[in-house]
Order: C-alpha cells, then sequence, then structure tokens
C-alpha cells in the first residue's frame, strides 16, 4: 500500500522532470544530467502526501511539487564542488562539476535555483495569496536563514565545537528547512487549516531530523555504491556527525525515538495519516 | 532634474538596503559586502522610474526594485569566481571570493538570489496576480533562457564564431534580459497597460544594448581604477566584444543610434519620459 502510493506519487513527478521543456544545450544538457539521475524524490513525494493529506487533489501540484526537487538538486551539484564538499559521486554517477566542468556546476545550480521560483509562479487554480505564502516560505526555507545557511555552517563552521546541539542546528537548516518547507508547501497547496499545517510542519522537523542522522549511519556503515556517493566523505572531513557524537548504537536509538514522535505527531489526522507514518518507518530503514 | 531625480532613487535603494535584517554571521558580511559595495544601482532606479512613468508611486516598490540589485550582485559574484570569468576585482575593491573565499562566495550568491524572491514574494497592496506575474517574468529573465544562459554562452562559448550576431545574442541574454524584466517590473507594479509595458520593454532592449556597448568601449579605453574590475579582462580572455568586431569608432557610432532608438521609443510617454530618456544618455556618457 506504501509502496504503491510513493510510486504513484513517483510517477507523478518523474513523468513532469521528463518533460520539462529543455532544450538541446550545453545548460539544460547539464541540468538534465543531475535532474534525472534518479533519487528518491523525498521532497516531492512528500509535497504531494501532505496536498492529499489536507484534501487536495496531487495531480493539481506536481509541477510545485517538482520545483523542490529542483531546488534540491541545486543544492547538492553545488555542495559537491571542489571548493565545498569535494565529492567526485552523486546518485551513483559522477557529480555534476566532473562532467561539465566546475564553471557549467555553477551556472547549472543557480540555473536550476532560479527555475524553481518560475515553476512556483505559474498560474494556479487557487488563490493568489495561498501560493505568494508558498513561495515566501519556500525561499526563506532555501536561503541564508535555511539551508544555505545551514552550508555555510557545514562547510565553512569546521573546528569549533562539535556538539549535539551544534550539529542539530546545522542540519535543522541544512535539511530541515526544505523538508518542512515541502511539507508546508503541499499543505498550503492542498488547503489545510492553519492547525493543519502546524502539525504537518512538526511531523516533518522530526521527519527531517530521522533523515540526517540516517544520513550519518549510513555514510560510516553503508556502501559506497549504495549510497551512491563517496564512503565516508563526512568523517574524511572530520566533521561532526550523530554517529561520531553518540556513536551507531547512540544514533540507531536517538533514529527510533525520532521516528516515533513524527508518527505520533502525524496520528493526528487518524488514518488519512498512514502513508507519512509509512514514510517515517522508510525514512529510517532505507539503505540508500 | 535628471541628477536630482536619480540621486533620489538612490536614496531609496540605498536605505532599503542599507537596513535589510542581516544578522552579524559570515554569509550575511559576505552579502552586504557585495550588496552595500556601491554599485550604479541601473537596475532598481530603472523599474522606480518606470513605476513613476506609469503612474504608480516609487516609494510603494523599493523592496521589489532592491531584489533585482540582489539578482544583479548574485550574478556578479558568480561570473567573478576563478572557475568563471576569474577577475580579482569588482566596483573597485577586492571580488567577494579574493575576502570570502570560494566556497563563501558561492554560497554568497545563492543566498542573495535566494532572498531575491524571498523579498518579490512579500505582501503588497496590489492584486495578487500582478505580482505573481512579476515574479515569473524575473525568474524567466534570470534563468537559462536569459542570464544565466548567456553566461553558459559567453564562459562556455568561446572559440566558436566572434560575430556581431553571436555576441548580440549573449549580451541580450547576459545584460539584456534583466534590464528589461526590471523595466516591465517597474510597469507591471505600477500598474501600467499592455501598451506601455511593450513600449517600456522596447526601451529597455536599447538600453541593455547600449549598456554592453558602452561597457565594451570602457573595458579597452578606460582605466581600471574608474571601472573598478581589472582592466581589459574580457580582450585578455580573447571574448568577443562590440570594439573587437566594429572597432572602437564603429562601437561609438552603434552606441550613438541605439540611444537614438531607445530615446525615440520612450517618446511615445511625452514630457513624463525626460528621466527615462536623460538615462539612456547617462548610459551612453558614463565612466564607470
Amino acid at each position: 500500500m506504501f509502496k504503491q502510493q510513493y510510486e504513484e506519487y513517483l510517477r507523478l513527478v518523474e513523468q513532469y522532470l521528463d518533460d520539462l521543456p529543455f532544450e538541446k544545450n550545453l545548460i539544460c544538457q547539464s541540468m538534465n544530467y543531475s535532474l534525472l539521475g534518479g533519487g528518491k524524490r523525498v521532497r516531492p513525494v512528500l509535497a504531494l502526501a501532505c496536498v492529499e493529506l489536507v484534501g487536495g487533489r496531487p495531480e493539481d501540484f506536481v509541477r510545485e511539487a517538482a520545483a523542490l526537487e529542483l531546488l534540491h538538486t541545486y543544492s547538492l551539484i553545488h555542495d559537491d564542488l571542489p571548493s565545498m564538499d569535494n565529492d567526485d559521486f552523486r546518485r551513483g554517477k559522477l557529480a555534476n562539476h566532473k562532467v561539465f566542468g566546475e564553471a557549467a556546476a555553477i551556472l547549472t545550480g543557480d540555473a536550476l535555483l532560479t527555475y524553481s521560483f518560475e515553476l512556483l509562479a505559474q498560474s494556479l487554480a487557487i488563490p493568489s495569496d495561498r501560493q505568494l505564502r508558498v513561495i515566501r516560505e519556500t525561499a526563506q526555507a532555501a536561503g541564508w536563514q535555511g539551508m544555505i545557511g545551514g552550508q555555510i555552517l557545514d562547510t565553512l563552521g569546521n573546528g569549533q565545537e562539535n556538539t549535539l546541539s551544534s550539529i542539530k542546528l546545522i542540519h535543522e537548516k541544512k535539511t530541515g528547512a526544505l523538508l518542512i518547507a515541502s511539507a508546508r508547501l503541499g499543505a498550503i497547496l492542498g488547503g489545510g487549516t492553519e492547525i493543519e499545517i502546524v502539525k504537518i510542519s512538526e511531523y516533518a522537523s522530526f521527519l527531517g531530523l530521522a533523515f540526517q542522522i540516517k544520513d550519518d549511519i549510513l555514510d560510516i556503515s553503508g556502501e559506497s555504491e549504495v549510497l551512491g556517493k563517496s564512503l565516508g566523505s563526512d568523517e574524511k572531513l572530520a566533521k561532526a556527525t550523530y554517529t561520531s557524537i553518540l556513536g551507531i548504537e547512540g544514533a540507531k536509538d536517538h533514529l527510533y525515538k525520532t521516528i516515533t514522535s513524527a508518527k505520533e505527531i502525524i496520528g493526528y489526522f487518524g488514518t488519512s495519516a498512514e502513508f507519512l507514518s509509512s514514510l517515517a518507518d522508510y525514512i529510517a530503514e532505507r539503505n540508500s
């Protein structure tokens, strides 16, 4: 049931991404290379599931959900650059800059970021105020107070304090902010009430935390081919991780508690929350 | 009169930029460093003048005009990077990456780009549809079909054909698209009619062309200190320029004709167009 519904959301997103009206030029090839490289599409799937949870039709907001994947993909391309995390592999294949060069990779990221807002601002059959709110919130979550702020702390904040609270702050910004924005995008576009939007945000906040703890666990115990990026790249750079601070068992315990909190909160929606409850398990149990 | 009005628009923009609610952290310092480094603020000034031309109040749209300067500034930071144009100076001081490092410069550009859309999506006392149109058009002008597309051609399209039509295409995208979008932003937010928006676009298109021709002339004849960037950096990289193809005199002649066309078109608005007519002269006569 969970798998079937995930596939259905995924099909909507993949089809939209496949059909983007890109031309046959360098930057479009480069955008496609990174965008169509697979990936779990967690952010758009989360958004579409939240649309449905509050009573909207997922089919009506595929473009907006896909815009979240563009934002996520741009951040991966820039994070992998030599002057940043210097990763050669991403999603099981060569990183964008290893194929297209550094200049093209920077511009490709810029283009995906910009295009995501172009997509979010297209005409929709809902009140424009709601759409403007989504653009505003998404930009804030992706910006210097959110995702980019987290990447700054992560890339340039090393050698300072590697405490649990400092890595929590980094990941709340770097991973959490956009996941929360994805869930809120779905809830707002789908017409959710303010209380529904708050519940969904709280759920997504725990989901983001779980996501990062699991990433850290996979990074040291997973296989490079499965994870699709260089094994132990964070450890290599001596970055603080949940596993380096809590140990593997401590991190797994923290993960379990986080998933439990996520499921408790989303239980507010009763049986309609089944997919999102399973999504929390999926995040914790994934191998890549 | 022109100077006085320019100063008034400039005052609005500078004050807004000065008052941005940035925190005292690295990325905000870096954003401020590049954003507050002076500059002619041509894009926001153009936008505010177009607001006024169609009967709106410039004071009501300073935030949206300032967002254009954020977009422009991000593009300068990324263009100056070592893997791109590799310029050490910008606006008379060290380029962002020479002060904050390459990683921070990339993220600072990303942050300014993202923040510009956050600013464009704030609440305004005009119909939301109009605002969404501005976001859509601005994103398109700044994206892979516009400014970024031009930068890709400019950075990676060398060694191909250096003809007048090929550099015209590059600059229509790289410089022209955002200037046109700036004028349209003002015209649309200010409540202009469709015919007014078209006239203003045509004017801005010639203004953009004039801007680039003048830049090429300054790049070989100006002084590095005045221009604020490394002298002859484009020539150095053997890029096609208006001067390399038409010669200095030919380029000056082309500039004069372009300015004349811009002024003819904006004459549609009668005496109200005085400022924009003078702005065209200013673009042609500037020394930096």
